[in-house]
């Protein structure tokens, strides 16, 4: 099974899973099950999945990292690790346009652990979860062959103000907060051991292992009208792609526009397109919206906001790269496969 | 680490994340952070975590089996270990007194995973999310060493009527649903690959790899007035011990009073007691309040209810076994050591 495949088969769950109690609560009534289901707002394809409470929307979503699979300790210290860790699932809960509010943290842990090392990442959990107004409560400790971070958020949405994935529209605009590739830079940088200047050695340091979720940007996109958005984990390319599949509509990218933090063009004087286009757990909003809702968005915030292209009609996550002529060129152009 | 230090440092963890998170509004006032330390019922020490939303009280908990060290594949199959994932969490909301809603599921699955397996674990919990009302709302699959299967479930209760582990007081009678041991006793039958003839092993191999959470008894108990239970995972002993120390108090259990299935005894003549006291994994609710409030309970629920004990002042977490003569035993004279 290829990851393609896993996540397939996961959505198909999802969804059998609501169409099978829904069958259920026809043939054996239980108001309580069926309230359940109709206060379901998303399950499957978005950043986080809501539902209705009262009069609020309730965001949940998890994340559970393997060491060795998702991170090793190669260079990143445990309370990196625990930053980290939650700052993806704030991340998604701002890419809903809710705020982050309780988290459950599971650890696996082999028997040799050190202590330190988990009080470590706990600091780092709870120094983003200040920061942001998150609580820990509950979690569990277990037993592991290898150190597993288990992590479920819970956020606050408002009705009709959600961000998600299926809501663009052709003849959108398509913006990012921030600066792409610098993450996926400092992962180059500390994998290869690469020597760099100070300064720049930590703007990709700090990209890659201590993430700024964009949570009051989310807010801000909400309240300046912006409904289409999800954050960047996977690259830009990517996860345009599958904000575009969701939507049904394709995406034209004007490559010369994205935006690349000075540190990594020197440090990455040849890759840094590939690596803004597909480097990836940048963790900037990537948004869509009329040109009138992103220029208030752009004029609203202070964090850099780049329209970088726009939303068109054809074939359903297609994501057309245009060069500095808008002639189309394709992603290996910049060396994209010596990168993966 | 033993289990008990890693325990306590995840509740000190917990602690720390609520007074370092309130801290930081005091300094940096920050009103949607103050309220969600605010609307925050429960965080460390119950079976599940609870917190205000609007009107509704939000419940939530996780619980995450690692291959090999909480389960394994001999004697059960993908199926089963689906349904029983889900069912113990279903039971951790039931003890809270609320209802289940929405699970979370992530699968680490190693890379020779056969497809038709996973998809058997998703059918076993899509079985008892249907009979429960819970439906999957999200998740993840990924790569892992081992199979990992990380559950977190939600689920809704009332404010003013969460059944706590907190809240016993002297005088209170202690009461258990169903009856005790003979999940201990189907693990035991599945390890030793005891032959038993097919209506003992029937009982013994669902009450190990099916239990039934107790919801609807949940609910029950909560409407008579009970507002103290909790489940019993680790088993009777330890867990009314956990109440205890939660309330501040101690118990005296009648041992010969402790509800056995016939099943059970038959198959575990010498051991059967040790298994009810100790086996672990009942999934029975465990629960104390006035005479007049258990009777009532006792009366309403169809599912057998049995009074085992009385809350008594004590040390506080201290559970006093007593024969039938009422003279206090110890565990190990029905040869638990050897169980453990």
């Amino acid at each position: 099974m290829g990851e393609f495949g896993l996540i397939d088969l996961l959505r198909g769950v999802i969804q059998r899973s609501r169409q099978s109690l829904a069958q259920r609560v026809r043939e054996h009534p239980a108001p309580q099950a069926l309230k359940t289901l109709q206060d379901i707002i998303i399950d499957v394809g978005d950043d986080a999945a809501a539902w209705l409470v009262d009069g609020s929307v309730q965001l949940s979503t998890t994340d559970t990292l393997v060491q060795d699979v998702h991170f090793s300790f190669d260079g990143a210290t445990w309370r990196e690790l625990g930053w980290k860790a939650l700052a993806v699932n704030i991340s998604d809960i701002a890419a809903m346009g809710g705020v982050p509010t309780y988290a459950l943290v599971t650890l696996g842990l082999p028997g040799h652990t050190p202590v330190e090392g988990v009080s470590e990442l706990y600091e780092g959990m709870i120094e983003i979860g200040d920061k942001y107004g998150a609580a820990i409560v509950g979690g569990d400790i277990i037993g592991a062959p290898v150190v597993v971070i288990s992590l479920t958020l819970m956020g606050l949405g408002k009705p009709g103000e959600l961000l998600t994935r299926s809501s663009a529209r052709v003849g959108d605009l398509v913006a990012v907060t921030g600066y792409l590739g610098s993450s996926g830079g400092g992962l180059r940088m500390l994998l290869d051991k690469m020597v760099l200047d100070v300064e720049t050695a930590r703007h990709l340091r700090e990209a890659h292992l201590r993430p700024m979720p964009r949570v009051d940007e989310g807010q801000t996109l909400v309240r300046c009208g912006v409904r289409t958005a999800m954050d960047i984990s996977d690259g830009l390319v990517a996860d345009l792609s599958k904000l575009c599949k969701a939507s049904g509509i394709a995406a034209k990218v004007h490559v010369s526009k994205v935006p690349v933090h000075p540190a990594l063009k020197r440090a990455f004087p040849r890759d840094y397109l590939p690596l803004a286009l597909g480097g990836g757990e940048d963790y900037e909003l990537l948004f869509c919206g009329s040109s009138e809702v992103v220029e208030r968005a752009n004029e609203t915030l202070e964090t850099p906001v780049t329209i970088i292209g726009e939303i068109v009609e054809g074939s359903p996550g297609e994501v057309v790269l245009l060069d500095e002529e808008g002639r189309p060129v394709e992603l290996k152009t910049w060396g994209w496969d010596h990168l993966r």
